[in-house]
């Protein structure tokens, strides 16, 4: 594992999976599972993580996941993960889910997921260790920063209302 | 399945889950993977949902979900969730995990994680259903749904944020 | 984990496991696979030895295990297991499996199995090791003393007899 | 499915099975897990059990099962199923469990875990169906059903002596 | 699914799979079991056939496969496969497996393994049934369309050379 | 593990397995994934060239695998594997696989798929050594190490073939 701390590119970290789904991935209405599907994208968040800070790295938050279309068994399942903010030890990585019908190679993926990750990158005892600064290239990364601490200032702002709303 | 239209408490549908975590769901840092934790609350607000609803229910959204501790192999991970707020045809189910180590009966569990879960109850077609309203029982019951109003406005408020932003 | 040799409470050590079934789970019938229901007996048990003990436990025996209800597939599976008897290194662990439907949150549950499990302490080389002894605190405690002693009798007067067929 | 009502003989159905075990079926202790050896022997007891009735059968009681030695991740397992006695709808069936080291092959076999299983024949239903009477070809296949009905004897007197006690 | 007979070129059911090893797949030296690549290979090269025919399609040769390097647990698996040559109702499908270590953003992908399938499309009572042509586009896909040939008239005339050693 | 150089016979590492198929291996036709038969072919193939070679051996090449009859979910496969050649460090391994339906036991088995595994015996640090030699008992022993050597030819002449018209 790298230990350089120059800053980094989204682009040096992004990764892209695809899979084809399973029967014993299902639900009771024969769809995949809502929880495989956030499974999936943790495991591309987490290697987008580990990439970028050139060691382990662990789940601190999902900020946000909305499922948008349902997936069926023996699609194919596309996972776009790249990170978009970088503190001191935690990131926030973006995840995108498409799927693809089996039996159509002609149709458009549809947008199944999107997810907002924050990561820590921890040493092996357990505790945070600082990673390198990110560095935006496109007009795309920088509106993804931005939109990161627009999330970052609501989680804290809601969390401080829920916290007043309690004494 | 009840259809019936009558509001419906939340201890209701409260439901406690309780298992032991397997070495096939650890990650590469030997603690239980992320996804499985997610993948258990899931399934538990499903139920949660299913059972208030009284019929199919689908996730379509994870608000917020915070992860403090880390899960072992072979502890015991219990799952409680119940309905915090219910609206035409969603519903937010309320989750917390716990983990207890399994070679320390007189051990107190850690919390692992929590999380806010919005399910759409759907008819056979797959189109969204109304539900039974909620009918808050407890002072503790009634913070839960003034709380999931806060996240609820806060999830609008960011989404026009950030939609504001990209024009 | 711990060495001392006080002795314990039945209350001390005992369980209670949840699961929702899985698809993966079921026989060809569509019925939860009865070694899917011994599994989760089994670790349940193991869970009490452990804790009874303070360290590891093995298998020794499965006394007599009796299922009254098929299991369906999104059940919920309750496992309460608590230690009847301890002998020098042996325990006897007591297990009961209910099912309620995952449809229907008002239903009872239903029994589906009791077992007995005969586990043994072990030490790191695999020797069994002493166990401490059990103070029974409730009357019911006290009769599943007695009844773990009436299976023990039969179980070795059974084998005598077929010993003795076989001579 | 074969329907006759013609005596058959244990040669009929019985049958071997052998697996090499996967570390996903392994326990903290690095053994496969008792559970697992359970649901083997379970399998093989519920194709004899079908094989036998010519249709569905289902696990109505573990009557016995002993553990004797530990099965190491990658040995090869063998489970030996027969039936050994048969009532009206339901059905003894013996499975003996042996494991074999991966990376020894002359080394001679271990028996590992003996059980009798009682199956009950079932109708689409559920409802409980007539077997085929069992016709002993061997002296080895009648000692087998004399000392299942003294296991069955010794079951419905513990039943007895432990319902008196309760009184 | 389409059922149209023009002739169809390798793109339009070319895919690429990408998947994260999980520790469940390893054999007991500790890499990922060649059974596990051939089943991922086996999947990509089904949706290839299953794409160009419009259809079920099943495996009816796995020609040739050599494993060149070991993959690791938690490594990136990528899975090329596309069509090569297709005849009345059989169709060639090569597949090209490359792992990239999890660890190392910046490492170049190894070549893992290379595959020939033969996959046979089949109507639902499982009879064989006629498949598109094959419209090659570029050099690269006339080259493969050739070497498609030579391995058919070999496996043909191995066969026909064991036969002749047989009589 | 034995490290002997004595010539071996095929019959020392032979063996046979069989296990029941289970529903999480079928594929979305209803049948056991292809897959999954070149994965319990690989298991059995693995074992024999560790019992020949008295260590770890891992899959070199698959040279050709047919697949002629479908398997159902709950059907009993039997996969018989024996070596047919060793050269210095590799060793041709034979692979037959047959399955029986599990709800007919006086039906006789069919012939699922046959496969050539090439296997390389390895160090622990990953470097080929050496394995005993082969020595044939029977008549059908020398007919398998004949046939192996064509397949070997042709493969050798096939890729020689191969490279040839990409020069």
């Amino acid at each position: 594992m790298s230990t350089t701390f120059e800053a980094r590119t989204p682009s040096y970290s992004r990764i892209e999976l695809a899979e084809v789904t399973a029967r014993s991935q299902a639900n009771l209405l024969g769809n995949i599972h809502g929880g495989e599907i956030v499974k999936l994208a943790d495991s591309a968040a987490g290697i987008v993580a580990q990439r970028h800070s050139g060691g382990p790295a662990v789940t601190a938050a999902l900020d946000e996941m909305a499922f948008l279309e349902p997936v069926r068994v023996g699609d194919i399942v596309r996972t776009f993960a790249q990170i978009n903010w970088a503190g001191r030890s935690s990131m926030e990585i973006g995840v995108r889910v498409e799927t693809q019908p089996w039996d159509d190679a002609s149709s458009a993926s549809l947008h199944v997921a999107s997810a907002y990750f924050v990561f820590v990158a921890i040493d092996r005892a357990g505790a945070s260790r600082p990673v390198p600064a990110l560095r935006p290239e496109t007009p795309e990364d920088e509106r993804r920063m931005r939109e990161a601490e627009i999330r970052r200032a609501h989680r804290l702002a809601r969390r401080e209302e829920i916290e007043a709303g309690r004494n």
